[in-house]
């Protein structure tokens, strides 16, 4: 298959971000680096930690020109995030690229990378300001519907800031590009099949006591479909 | 918001799959890391380029103990992942837990993150094998019906192997987990938002003459829910 992974393009060229691979996927739009961070749900973060990179899974949200992203006091991944550079990629696949020929085979995606120097966000209304970015990109709209953080808890949380200088978009949309050799050989079929995520109905929780209705903002989602996780 | 990174459990335990936090979530079937590797698309490679991490989004494909990764011999990360250990992380989202309070909201979710020193993969049949395995694990059943990779296709392309042996799996599902105290409380929403990923109908590429038919491989994946991207 078309590798999906080779390139990144620069919003901000660094010597690290210079173009190298597939150009045409390469974006240079920061509305759309925005588009794509705004439009997720999960980023995967990439920390140092014991002299070799791990990657996980964990909610962010963007403000600005900065992502945050949070964790327990007591994780090793967000300390080891302070010790030196990190990574945090997020991805929207949008379709499955069925081509002529299997090295032609690719996805539709639109993916954003972003490197750089996270630092611990201390001021006590920054800290407060991140968990509601963090919350509301999540789950718009529920901030001021629900118990903000305690002092305990705002005691056991870590927040990082990141700053989006240091960023690349890269997409690939529309059908398999395949050598005209296979084209011109033809009888295979070759085409897209798109891929979305979707909201189901809400599921109340069981402790939930009667009387208290599903909230607009969550019921608006139901009926849109979700740009991606 | 309750992270969802800070925690890892080992199927095959070593000092750096120590278990450390949330430990409710992790799973040590390895059936489970499987079944999370199998029904992904791509998957999150970190890499150390220059010194510090960066986290790509790429496609792979699993047989029995080995995830295979592959990319253009011209790709500065290709080369950077064999040059020390590499991390692959595979996530489903799916769904948004809406808690009580602002730092228990969570996502539902299946996560895979492995580490490990990723090899080359050099033997001429192991690798055609290597490049089948990704393409049927995105597209299953096309691998027999396209053109295979040709020796140019072959030279251009390089292909990892990561062993399974240092790897976890962390599943959260079910509803909002809130405190004692915001229950009695009362008055709040609190729930799950399911997320589903859908094939839609597939798209005929521009150039294909008429006369070829929708694969019903690929026709049959239009009627089914993928398990996530």
């Amino acid at each position: 298959m078309s590798p999906t992974a080779s390139t990144r393009t620069p919003l901000s060229p660094t010597p690290r971000t210079t173009l190298t691979r597939s150009k045409e996927r390469g974006r240079t739009d920061r509305a759309e680096l925005d588009a794509v961070l705004d439009a997720g749900l999960v980023c995967h973060i990439g920390v140092l930690l014991g002299g070799a990179p791990v990657v996980l899974p964990t909610v962010y949200g963007r403000d600005g020109d900065t992502v945050y992203l949070h964790g327990s006091t007591g994780a090793g991944n967000m300390r080891a995030a302070l010790q030196g550079d990190i990574s945090v990629a997020v991805t929207h696949v949008d379709g499955l690229v069925y081509a002529r020929s299997a090295m032609h085979f690719s996805m539709n995606y639109r993916s954003a990378v972003v490197r750089g120097r996270a630092v611990e966000v201390t001021d006590p209304d920054a800290r407060m300001r991140a968990l509601q970015v963090i919350v509301e990109h999540a789950a718009p709209g529920s901030w001021d519907r629900v118990r903000p953080p305690s002092k305990k808890e705002m005691a056991a949380t870590i927040v990082l800031a990141l700053d989006l200088t240091e960023a690349s978009v890269k997409v690939r949309e529309g059908g398999p590009r395949d050598d005209q050799e296979d084209i011109d050989t033809g009888g295979v079929w070759a085409g897209v099949l798109p891929l979305q995520q979707v909201w189901g109905d809400p599921i109340p929780s069981a402790d939930l006591e009667s009387g208290v209705g599903t909230p607009v903002e969550v019921l608006n989602r139901v009926s849109s479909v979700s740009a991606s996780a």
